[in-house]
């Protein structure tokens, strides 16, 4: 039982003379935290030269006033104003540096668990901030959080927007941002603010900002409107914005005058909204802890996977219904076709037995005698096969102990069913498995699956190439880490371009020669600058006819969660601009012992091949 | 004595039926090696489907018709021309791939120094090709290189330029290259075989050239003219292309039909050329074997330098005798000025005494009296410095064994000598020392020199970027190597851009707070597409008034040799457009015990801040 989170939101203050009381009024408004400057604004320190080198006196309050578990949790500072430290006039520069040094080591002496600043516009505006923000998060005297503030918006375009000419400006605050993190070499302890504007941007464009590390919206109490009641609430475009981020567990800032009697009314409002948003489908629950956590796919061919393993994917409410539909059709079809006094169905990696009860089921609904092997090679699920056979199937099945490849079947089959399918279809070797027994499989036989089909779309996600990151292992290939997919249930990611099919496979194979190694070559559109930073994969498969089973967002069996999509990284983020071509290229490639994946990308810049030679990361047979 | 070198020369055959007759032919005629197809071009073999399949007998000639050691030094194997493993129908390109494969492994069986394959038109165009020679390269079963021939221009642009209407194919055959081998990850068994054109590119479209792994110019029989004589030569302008590659030792082959007596005329003229073209200067001989080679600058302060080095660089002939003429001029200056009895010299970091025999030259041609303090802190130097004194130099000079920074004279200078620089002028940290020697100068004092400035430019070379990348080292952090800045003897580089003047220091420093820290923005316009690799690094001295030094190219002086230019690496290559800007920022950061430089860039695509904190290399005070 899971009660539902409120909003963690905090109350902006302009200048805190008396910082106990700012708390006090926002604990009492229901607020989590305030945002508060260091030093008071007007107070201008000169290092360098000026009246004010040797003044005396303490330049801000002392540590004493709040005990440290205050400090940490309910304050968030803001740098002096003033600080310019990309200045061209190097005084100003220089005694900017010294001011925003002063103050980040403050930050770090109180214990903050976060600060906010302000980015300059201009991509190039930015650069020595990022420097000296940089340094101070990338060694370990420091814990907090930096968080950017960007507006949703150009300023200097909103301005415009009043007007008749056009503006020239087509710099969009996410650049900046760009420019920022890239250059701070995408430091983890930096998160995003993003200040919510009056008008709201294309909604593409917010898009965006969804595979970005966005912590924290900042909602001027000027973006409300009143309603019937007397009550703050924000517009229906306002609302979407904040139920596009609720997924991300952002936290808000309310900054302005109230113009109502209780500021405490905008908390009332946004915790409202707030969980009225929660997500509680089936994969949301299912999925819960694990957004955006990269697992190494499961290799159930070399390993034999274990009871908890086979547990959780038997429970899926959707796989076994669409078997159970497709082995029925397919039996019908067969009655359809002749006089078939019993119809021989092969599980072939029956597992612990889901799809041999799907096939009784199916034929039961058919009224159709049928005789059904299940073949396991894993020895643990062949005890359990064997006691279900012996206590509940019966005659009506065989249980064989053997791996499918090195099986003699007594006869052959007119069904053959098998889930042997992983995220990105192929990626488990059911083409492998299934050439080998497709042999035992009668010439007008019917292959559960009949065929199935990868696909791949360009994501924008700074968390997942921070996360991949992070796997780096000293012992291997320097970018071994970047060279494996992974499975993951994506969540703070763009999707830069809509997926499209990769390798596709069919059972039988009807080539003259066998040959399951693929190469491809995908294009994709960019609509708007971002960045690349991988594939997503994912896979739809042709169980019978027209009952399918897809993870491809636009073909998705809802409900079903048996698997989470696959992601392939690359090396290094790929600035892209709207009108760029992503061309991609995908090798399946095979020897005796494995199966592994190639990717390059010849556009809009060549990168190297991924996994030469599978150098990575490999499936083995 | 080195004796000059010959031009080395291989002979193309489009057929070769008897090798051993092609290769007596080409060594009768002077050629030092012969280009054949490995299997006879018209035998298409079938490896998927077609009444090839199973053709019996051998598919070419066996090993045993040449020694080993003709297979490795006079053959360079050309590939079946059908090959296309790029081709969207997939039989033919698996049937390529086949056929490649095999001949890749005859190569290997062969023991073959050199294969050459010629590149597709079109970026997308050799991807798979592109896996196929990476994989079989990037494994140690095979030693070839691969000639990758490209030709200069691109032939449909060469087709258009008879007709009247514009040409729409603006793809230079150097973004094949481009794409190709960074898909091959910058293998560095990849070699360029440039085909060189009938007319001739732009010079600046050929300099790109200059920074790619050029190993070989072809050259068709039909580029060449008859002179009055009736021997073939080359025009103008195609010498002037030989000549720009003779620096990069680049080899030929000579393809096409003759059209004199004996093909070995062609030949004659090339060697002719090749020798014409030497370059034997003063630079050339003294870097001869340290082209492109990197090396760590010295750290003449931590560290102290040997006798050898001491002895290499006081033979420069350029560098003291600058410096003997700054002092006189400086000496003059005084005598100008005021009735002085006695002109104090200080030679603060005197070595073995190269400056204080300046300094005492010129006093002596400036008829001056001088008193000279030679300051050393190399107990071993000053060992030198000690004999000197008491056997040449006499009761003139006073040798003070000590770091300048922590004497204590007993008078003041009316005139300071250092040569504290290195190739970036302030990397040894010049600034640093003479703060601490500025009190013990006179107020109307000159410190030679009043000042230097370092220079950068942004250049592209492949063979910087491979040269760089084998440094790495897995107990440093992972980009520590391109984090390092390296002195090197340029040679196999483009320049990008020219170099502009990035961080100035003056001595005496008036400034009112000291402080050698820098931070500068420099933009640089790409005038065509190419790769950044990384920035040269110069220096300009002004020693006095007008008598300067200099490693900037453009003002370099001419024969001095003490410096090399300094290389500061990405650690990513950037691909660049015609029209881009590069927007790069460079920081000289000191703290008490070192000084270190920091590097990004904003544009065209941001870079995260290389040795950040000075992770990866500093300069020790």
């Amino acid at each position: 039982m899971t009660s539902q989170r409120s909003v963690s939101c905090g109350l902006d203050f302009s200048c805190a003379a008396n910082l106990n009381e700012c708390l006090v009024y926002a604990h009492d408004s229901k607020y989590d935290f305030i945002c508060v400057p260091l030093v008071h604004p007007l107070f201008k320190r000169e290092f360098i030269s000026g009246a004010a080198t040797n003044r005396l006196g303490p330049f801000t309050r002392p540590d004493l006033i709040l005990s440290s578990s205050d400090w940490n949790n309910l304050i968030i500072a803001k740098f002096s104003p003033f600080i310019n430290v990309d200045s061209t006039n190097p005084i100003i520069r220089r005694n900017s540096e010294e001011t925003l040094n002063q103050e980040l080591s403050l930050a770090s002496h109180f214990g903050l668990s976060g600060v906010t600043l302000q980015l300059k516009h201009g991509i190039n505006k930015n650069v020595n901030l990022a420097r000296i923000i940089s340094d101070k998060i990338s060694n370990n005297n420091s814990n907090f959080q930096v968080w950017v503030q960007v507006p949703m918006e150009n300023p200097i375009r909103q301005t415009y927007s009043y007007r008749t000419e056009d503006c020239l400006v087509d710099e969009n605050p996410w650049e900046w941002w760009n420019a920022f993190r890239t250059i701070c070499d995408y430091n983890k302890r930096l998160g995003i603010a993003l200040i919510v504007s009056h008008d709201v941007p294309e909604m593409e464009e917010i898009d965006k900002w969804l595979g970005e590390p966005v912590r924290c919206l900042i909602l001027p109490t000027t973006i409300f409107l009143t309603n019937k009641k007397g009550y703050p609430v924000l517009s229906k475009a306002h609302q979407a914005i904040v139920k596009k981020f609720v997924a991300l567990e952002v936290q808000f800032i309310l900054t302005g005058a109230t113009r109502y009697q209780s500021i405490s009314y905008y908390h009332n409002y946004l915790d409202y909204l707030w969980k009225g948003c929660q997500n509680d489908g089936t994969i949301e629950k299912f999925a819960r802890g694990y957004e955006d956590y990269l697992q190494c796919p499961l290799q159930p061919l070399m390993d034999n996977l274990e009871s908890q393993t086979y547990e959780i994917f038997e429970k899926d409410p959707v796989k076994y219904r669409e078997y159970q539909s497709a082995t029925y059709e397919a039996i019908k079809a067969f009655i359809s076709k002749k006089e078939k006094r019993k119809i021989i169905i092969m599980v072939v990696g029956a597992g612990r037995g889901p799809l041999v009860t799907a096939s009784i089921n199916a034929a039961e609904m058919a009224n159709q005698e049928v005789k059904i092997y299940a073949v396991e090679k894993n020895p643990n699920a062949v005890i359990t096969l064997q006691a279900l056979q012996r206590d509940i199937w019966k005659d009506k099945v065989t249980v064989v102990s053997c791996d499918m490849r090195d099986w003699n079947p007594p006869e052959k089959a007119d069904i053959i069913v098998s889930e042997l399918l992983g995220s990105f279809g192929d990626n488990e070797l059911s083409p492998e498995c299934l050439d080998n027994v497709m042999k035992f499989l009668q010439d007008d036989g019917i292959n559960i699956p009949q065929s199935y089909t990868s696909y791949i779309a360009p994501i924008h996600s700074s968390k997942l190439y921070n996360e991949v990151r992070q796997l780096r292992d000293k012992d291997k290939h320097p970018l071994a880490h970047f060279e494996t997919p992974y499975v993951v249930h994506f969540q703070n990611k763009y999707d830069i371009a809509n997926p499209k099919p990769l390798f596709t496979f069919k059972h039988p194979n009807t080539d003259s020669v066998t040959d399951n190694s693929r190469y491809e070559t995908k294009t994709f559109q960019v609509e708007q600058n971002c960045v690349l930073h991988g594939f997503s994969g994912y896979f739809t498969a042709i169980l019978f006819e027209n009952i399918t089973l897809s993870i491809e967002p636009s073909t998705y069996s809802t409900d079903m969660f048996s698997w989470f999509p696959i992601f392939f990284p690359i090396k290094e983020p790929i600035q892209l601009k709207a009108g760029d071509e992503i061309v991609v290229h995908f090798w399946r490639r095979c020897d005796s012992k494995k199966v592994w994946y190639e990717w390059c990308l010849s556009k809009p810049i060549p990168i190297s091949i991924h996994n030469s030679t599978g150098r990575s990361s490999t499936i083995g047979l």
